[in-house]
């Protein structure tokens, strides 16, 4: 994180001007891509502004008969959610009831009228223009705010860069897909992947390539070993894969987030083999940092404490100490132009918007938008006008705090899981075998039964095996638990019957929490394939949510989980 | 109209639990369609809505943090625009300040909530549901709408088809060319078709193979002699066409619509050839009826004036007669299933909204929402909140009188553009060479320059030579206009000195036209091969849209548009 900041701190608009044009990647375009027609009206356009020019030539309908005059909405205060919110709430949100007569937010009222005082300026919102047919690259107020956030935040390493929307990142990586794949190639992806993205380029025959991971995400030795002796013969003819797909920050499932020097790291290894980098950031905002223990003093670095004491404050100071704390894109790094980054408002608004958008290189953005325009068109106008007016109300300084809000709001979930486990289980911070091998900065927990001791076999001092082992997550809204299923006393007869242990005792677990009413996501359905390097053979895994259950049914979840687990591997 | 009438009246309830299943379509699928697996996670939903369940499984942010706690509307009541408008406005509306302060229209007010009081039940609209992720087949009372639409309007000729989602037909269509085309297919168009629908498949190398058109759209024959003749030698190897992709009402560009009779005839070709149809119906409720022009009765058949009268009442009987007056959907036909409408909210509530749905067979509906899952997902929540909330705050039947508003709308547009024809040439009904060449059910008129005649040839006893020919369009939104480019003095030089004389001349005339503050889409962009059956050698075309331009801006476009022609052609 020090490293990131120091990074970022020597970005400079003076540099700006003297960073390299991107690279032309048109050989990293499919077929399909290359054959899309630019639209051949070009000379109708020249003429459709001219002043008092009867337009005749579109297809478009009479915003007099759009049934909407007026939207409004009633929007939260970008300092609606307190940056520090207390450890245990204050009065518990259990019930929506409890939710409808707690404390009102502080709200703000935004009005998009159909027909706006000055429809030419380029920041304008109106309906008869956001509920009409609309350019690809949407109204032109969302754009501006776009480049101006990504200039700010990420600070690309070169200057040809553009944004384009989309409706948001699921939509962001199928056009991807569309984009560079030809069917039969190869794409490498994390060991633990997000399996709608898998889904995306299974059917057309593209074959994933699992890369290892460790607590800071890919793996840059098992990645160069992969790259470095791929063997089409062995591979039935595939080719070295040109992508990779890859979420750099509280990555899901494991919540693996890469810091600065990974990336740079990674960065080169997929430019030595000429990759294109498809980062997608759904959590990105949602970077919260180390869960320290109750009862114990963090661990980070001074300059780390110093930034998180000021992200505590309102203003200016916060604001920059929150952009300072975030880890640097792979655009930070990005002097090529290789990386496609994959945005969404989808965490930090509303996954309903359907808007999100790409960052990249200018060849890439203009095929993206040939493929939107015979797709999906631009965003739908509804989103587009109510984000852009959100924004706008706000302003560029109370959008950022807005985000702040939002991951304190996460950083208390997260808390709360985390306290639940420790007042939960005997927790023993690893040292040996299983550190390292989980993701995150956070160090690696094993979690102990509290039951009596007497009622159990004896092992290094502790009551009874370790049950669970996971890393408190920095980012993201998931915890990924690694089951020592092997501990459990089925599993070496189970296993010389020649049966899958693992998977048998996994899904017998996972029947009971459901029967005991927690509903856990289980690991498998992540499992991007290969040998796991997070966790060994013999441990079920399972991703768990904290973004949705109040304070009360976290508590509730994990005592359950403890209790069943007791149950489970027999220990009362 | 009268034939489609009487075979809407013989379907009935009792015959809709006696209609046949639709066929297995399996093989129509393409091999990626065929590749994508369903969710893995059929386990897990079984759980998720069990009472009381803790849910840690999704991946969804809290709704807490959605910025929008209550979203308004100000919407235009069902009524607000007139079943029969007067033929000249009384109030000129001219600018955008005429419409500001002419009369307001009567409104109603809707508002969503973030957590509205029934939350489970199906039909319940509420934000905190609209703006999470949702499933693709979008909130539940969306589809519950869409089937009584289809049952009630469409009245589909088999049993067990169902509606799907989309981001309006462009989305629609791609998904279908991603369902149905392997690279290298053919897939049948009209021989004036809509360049996006085109623009979508051709990048995979897939041929349009064009059918020409009468007034009626497809000719039968020509489509009949195509399938029947297919050499796949004689084209490069390619296969018969296994899909028609078509606009029945309204046609882009040249405005045809096919009747009744028609479709039958059209359906049972492509049922014996083994086609799936693609009706793309964007224009279907703008199904307007014949133009009569001023100073002339109507020559419809008595049912139908009948029909056209019951049309302009409020209420039930008028609703009805607006159902009765649309030509059947090729679904009324359609015992097999292999038909797939895109019907989309963009021209009768805003375009901006992106939403559109499929009807198909069950087979299609469910690997189209596999599509939609891994690109899309759903359409915006903002979209599918605030349209269904209209149509709540509507009715069923509110819904239908705003169609026929939309509708009375363009008619009255459709009606200044063929008056200012009337009025500003000298037009002749054609009797001969031109008459059923052109689409629609109504005559095919020529228009003459009103330039005094001792500056003319005189040719036919009439002024000069015939400069434009048109069919005056029954639906949508466009004239397709067929200028007689042979007629010009310097044709036949052009063409002997080796030049494609229409195109230069076309041009030309286009570049005069601009000059003069008038756009027209140039014909040649909506060009689908082959050789034409509409107009012969030396037309030249324009599409002119009259959905957006005012009762002034109409005559003067009309007016420039004479004064231009009479320059073109050297006739003063």
């Amino acid at each position: 994180m020090d490293t990131a900041f120091e990074l970022n701190s020597q970005y400079r608009n003076d540099i700006l001007a003297s960073l390299p044009k991107s690279k032309d990647f048109t050989d990293h375009l499919n077929q399909v891509s290359k054959n899309r027609a630019a639209s051949s009206l070009k000379e109708l356009y020249k003429y459709q502004n001219v002043p008092g020019m009867i337009v005749m030539a579109g297809g478009i309908p009479h915003p007099e008969v759009f049934p909407f005059e007026t939207l409004s909405a009633t929007i939260l205060a970008p300092d609606a959610f307190p940056l520090d919110p207390p450890r245990v709430p204050k009065k518990e949100k259990s019930s929506l009831l409890s939710w409808l007569f707690s404390a009102p937010k502080p709200t703000l009222n935004i009005s998009i009228p159909k027909w706006a005082p000055k429809p030419v300026d380029p920041t304008t919102i109106q309906l008869s223009t956001s509920l009409q047919y609309q350019a690809a690259t949407g109204p032109p107020a969302l754009p501006l705010f776009l480049r101006e956030y990504v200039s700010k935040i990420y600070k690309p390493a070169y200057a040809d860069w553009d944004v384009l929307i989309n409706n948001g990142n699921t939509d962001g990586w199928n056009k991807i897909v569309q984009l560079l794949f030809e069917k039969g190639d190869t794409v490498l992806v994390e060991e633990w992947t997000y399996p709608s993205a898998v889904n995306a380029f299974l059917p057309y025959d593209i074959q994933s390539v699992p890369i290892k991971m460790d607590k800071e995400g890919i793996s840059p030795e098992h990645l160069e070993k992969v790259l470095s002796e791929w063997d089409e013969k062995a591979r039935d003819g595939r080719k070295r894969p040109k992508v990779v797909y890859t979420v750099p920050t509280g990555q899901n499932p494991t919540g693996a987030t890469m810091e600065a020097e990974r990336k740079k790291k990674l960065y080169d290894i997929f430019a030595k083999y000429d990759i294109i980098i498809v980062e997608d950031e759904p959590y990105y905002c949602l970077y919260t940092g180390e869960w320290t223990p109750k009862g114990s003093k963090s661990d980070k670095s001074i300059l780390a404490q110093r930034n998180a004491e000021a992200e505590k404050k309102e203003g200016k100071e916060g604001n920059e100490a929150f952009i300072k704390a975030l880890p640097p894109s792979y655009l930070y790094f990005d002097t090529d132009g290789r990386v496609v980054r994959l945005d969404t408002f989808s965490k930090t608004s509303a996954p309903g918007s359907r808007l999100g958008w790409f960052t990249a290189n200018p060849l890439f953005i203009e095929r993206l938008t040939r493929i939107s325009e015979v797709s999906t068109q631009a965003a739908s106008g509804f989103a587009t006008a109510l984000t852009v007016s959100s924004i706008q109300k706000w302003g560029f300084d109370g959008y950022i705090r807005w985000l702040r809000g939002v991951k304190a709001t996460y950083n208390m979930r997260k808390t709360w899981i985390c306290d639940a486990f420790q007042d939960t289980f005997h927790l023993e911070w690893d040292q040996a075998h299983v550190q390292d091998l989980f993701p995150n900065g956070s160090k690696t927990i094993t979690c102990y039964s509290k039951q009596p001791k007497n009622k159990w076999d004896e092992k290094k001092g502790l009551n009874g095996p370790g049950l669970v082992t996971f890393t408190p997550p920095t980012a993201g809204m998931f915890v990924f638990l690694g089951v020592h299923i092997s501990e459990h006393p089925d599993y070496v007869e189970l296993t010389r019957k020649g049966e899958d242990a693992t998977h048998v005792l996994v899904q017998r677990l996972w029947t009971q929490l459901a029967d005991n009413l927690v509903l856990f996501a289980p690991g498998w359905y992540f499992d991007g394939g290969g040998e796991h390097a997070i966790g060994g053979k013999g441990y079920g895994y399972f991703r768990l949510s904290f973004s949705i259950a109040t304070y009360e049914e976290t508590y509730r979840a994990v005592e359950t989980f403890a209790k069943v687990l007791d149950k489970f591997f027999k220990l009362n």
